[in-house]
């Protein structure tokens, strides 16, 4: 185990590394030494197949430090918000997954941080909620991801009452992709692993590219750029390995490069 | 008490403008007139915090008067479509949260106007529809924040058989922020605008631009564009004041000046 | 009737064109011959009305033909590839609704094929899920719709993980229109096809490309092409017809011509 003391855990364990956020005393606030910590922590490198991001304690993230922020200078603040960017277009560019298990409160930027990752499994306790409006800082950067996952009447609601939504609700919306009950947050979680580093991390990560990719095109240029991704995908070496296991009945070897 | 003789009833009181349909007559359709009062009602002054429209009978709206497109010519219906436009993107413009409380049904154009309001709340005895197909005038207009709103199968659905869709399930689709039970709806909403109006009017202002403005950019431009929104918010007056009050654990108190 | 031996039976009645695929053998996968089949099948003519894909047994269809894949080179892949695009865009362009009836597996370019539909009517045994990473070969184009139809961590999840979701979650993100029981799902997805024959052709043509369209454009673009789109489509003779049909309390009579 390595990590960050008093903010962060990270353990590497068969290509899943586990980043925990520790900050308790803080309810985990995304405060300057937080948001660079996460953007060490999310680094790739080649044996990595998964990430998955947690919290100790009942808030995930309440959002960016306040108090923080309220000690601070124009400068300051630009340092933080540019490093929250950062954190949050890495994981959506990494080349491996990035899983968010939440169990507690995910607040504003804590929110935002949910919505930025790839996959979302949620105890059914858990609540979202982006209220920066009610401290005259409206949710505006949490806003970004939160109206690509969320249907606008909802995303307007939350962002201009700042009241919080339930885990099911957020399941219906579509900010998480699993509601879970408590005591199965775990297993659960686990099955969402295995299932992703069972598969070949060349794959994954031209999946998981072209997918963002393809997202913010027109549906037609979509189609097209999609077909030359299937060509390929068919042709690299995972890509041989998977279908020839397919036909033999076997299980794939995958070497998970590109 | 203002208003326009049997088309609306406009009442100001503590920073809320609650503008109230009144034609039940011809099921509050969106007649010339109705859309010009309306578009008059909507309009801003610094003293507003909040829009709340709704409707008197069990018919919020039910679209544009047939009967009014029926006898006229290629001039009126443009000028219908205009106004109509001009109401819809004037709802989105407006710097102050607009709300449509629904208890009954919403029809073609009456749709249009409740998916436009930023949040919707709905007595869950209320219905969603847009048959104009069936009187051989597609509802594309309604068609345009329908889509924005409600996943494409459902509102291709709506659009190309024209029938009706409850309020849970609009609930479920993302058309409305909250469906409550009938006898509940003036408290549920009254909860909705006490939150809107506990804020500061700047704030909300801001946030609601970027937030409409954001979502048709790219995520890494609406990013970008977020971090100086959230550090020009902080360094405004509300903002400073939102975040003292934070810090010192007490109640602000809002300037609403930009 | 016709049809293509083994692989689709095609059945025009009343200006419903019902398109089966029977070839249960290969759990009606989209090999080369039946994407041609299908790209043929689907060819507009003035008398369509509307068009119900459907399947015969318990898979809708499992995707692409693997062994196919498997025993090609890169030119057939890229010709699979195209030829498949070209089906999920001419089901969207075609002048008529096209309607899925999903009673069971939708897998991969399957489930894509079913995205790629209008309308989608599922019976509640029916299931989705787009597995392609788990032998190698990513759901890049089937995640083309998924993405426009699910909400973002659902699609996400679908495709980085590979597993299924049912019937009532595929309703809840809007995968699919309605969800009805299996003793239901003729009798329902009957409803759904009168509605739309009882419609103008031309309108709903109309009607149909628009919706597609303004969906791509800023809302403002929307909003003033829809003006234009209205405009006219009160003008055309099926407009005229619907709009007095209404005012003089009869039924209209439709040309169904432009």
């Amino acid at each position: 185990m390595s990590g960050i003391s008093g903010l962060l855990d990270v353990v590497m364990k068969d290509g899943v590394r586990v980043i925990t956020m520790t900050d308790i005393r803080t309810r985990n606030s995304l405060s300057m030494k937080m948001l660079e910590a996460l953007n060490s922590a999310v680094a790739d490198d080649s044996s990595l197949r998964c990430i998955l991001l947690r919290a100790e304690g009942n808030v995930f993230s309440a959002g960016h430090n306040l108090k923080e922020i309220h000690s601070g200078n124009i400068e300051s603040h630009r340092a933080v918000f540019e490093s929250c960017n950062r954190l949050m277009l890495r994981l959506r560019s990494l080349p491996v997954p990035v899983i968010a298990q939440v169990d507690g409160i995910a607040a504003a930027a804590g929110c935002q941080l949910v919505a930025a990752c790839d996959i979302v499994v949620a105890s059914d306790t858990s609540s979202f909620s982006t209220p920066g409006g009610s401290v005259g800082i409206f949710c505006s950067t949490p806003g970004v991801p939160l109206v690509r996952n969320v249907p606008r009447k909802l995303s307007s609601y939350m962002l201009l009452t700042g009241s919080p939504i339930s885990a099911q609700t957020a399941f219906t919306a579509g900010l998480v992709s699993l509601v879970v009950p408590k005591d199965k947050l775990e297993e659960e979680t686990q099955c969402v692993v295995e299932s992703i580093v069972s598969k070949s991390r060349a794959v994954l990560a031209l999946g998981k590219r072209f997918m963002y990719q393809q997202a913010e095109l027109t549906e037609e240029n979509a189609y097209k750029a999609g077909a030359d991704v299937m060509v390929n995908n068919i042709n690299m070496a995972d890509g041989q390995e998977g279908i020839c296991s397919f036909v033999e009945k076997r299980k794939p070897h995958w070497t998970h490069e590109d």
